[in-house]
């Protein structure tokens, strides 16, 4: 299973893919997208498109994750990246994937074992369940993996509960 | 100048297109981009996109105004208005179209006079500057039209006060 995690945002926005085959997981790409931030918000977010829609193609992932929009943030921040996290579930609704949102605070969950945990108990996470020596930088894109990472724990889960008698 | 204007929902958009010819502005299209409630969020967005990037293929319009978020919203309803704008910017970014955004507040300003003017007032506005007899149901349709006339406005005094001395 190949899972595209994506935490979006207008100027950055952070994407992994990982793959999990027979009990193992490894991370095939990691990256940021970025957009012009002198130019009108309507080409940002075809920018973003056009970006994001070539890593879905690069990358073939049969699942998207996405982390939803953090709620404490400030109104006009939420509003940027709610526009960015639409562009992120557009593309996937156009590849015809399924996706799965996961608000901060569950992926740190599932993925440390407490909602609070801080970036580098996540980050040292990320790097032990991939096997490599540090999370990717920049933060965002270990940000998208952690995501991927969360899904696959959930579906794990999941198909777990649906095999339990 | 065709103006489409967008007033952007993931359950329902309106829009509408108007046209400024030798000082006389008439309705060109109006109506409602729905989208299926129980399908999933990506679907919804990728049904929004298509629907959109139709009414801008059919219409062709020389400019894109949408009507911004309502900053008092309840935060799901917001985020979720978010997504849908930032799908309808994406369509304008997409076909190379410039976008400017009005508050529901400045709309209702440029066409009634005052901010805090009801929908009664602004729905009489908008068929009297369109000369017809009443203006479209269902609402959306009808504020998708009031976000293109204050755009038509905005730009007809923007362009007053370059000429000015």
């Amino acid at each position: 299973m190949f899972v595209l995690g994506i935490d979006p945002g207008l100027t950055r926005t952070g994407y992994g893919v990982v793959a999990a085959e027979r009990g193992s997981v490894r991370a095939i790409a990691a990256g940021v997208v970025r957009t012009d931030t002198a130019a009108p918000i309507a080409d940002r977010l075809a920018e973003l498109h056009r970006d994001l829609a070539t890593v879905v193609r690069d990358h073939a992932p049969s699942q998207v994750a996405i982390e939803q929009v953090f709620v404490n943030q400030n109104r006009r921040t939420a509003i940027s990246v709610a526009r960015a996290s639409g562009v992120a579930l557009l593309v996937a609704g156009q590849a015809g994937l399924p996706v799965t949102e996961y608000t901060p605070s569950a992926v740190k969950m599932a993925l440390v074992g407490y909602g609070n945990a801080d970036k580098q108990q996540v980050q040292r996470v990320i790097a032990m369940r991939l096997g490599i020596d540090a999370a990717p930088k920049p933060a965002d894109a270990a940000d998208a993996l952690a995501v991927a990472l969360c899904h696959l724990q959930a579906s794990h889960l999941h198909r777990l509960l649906e095999r339990a008698p």
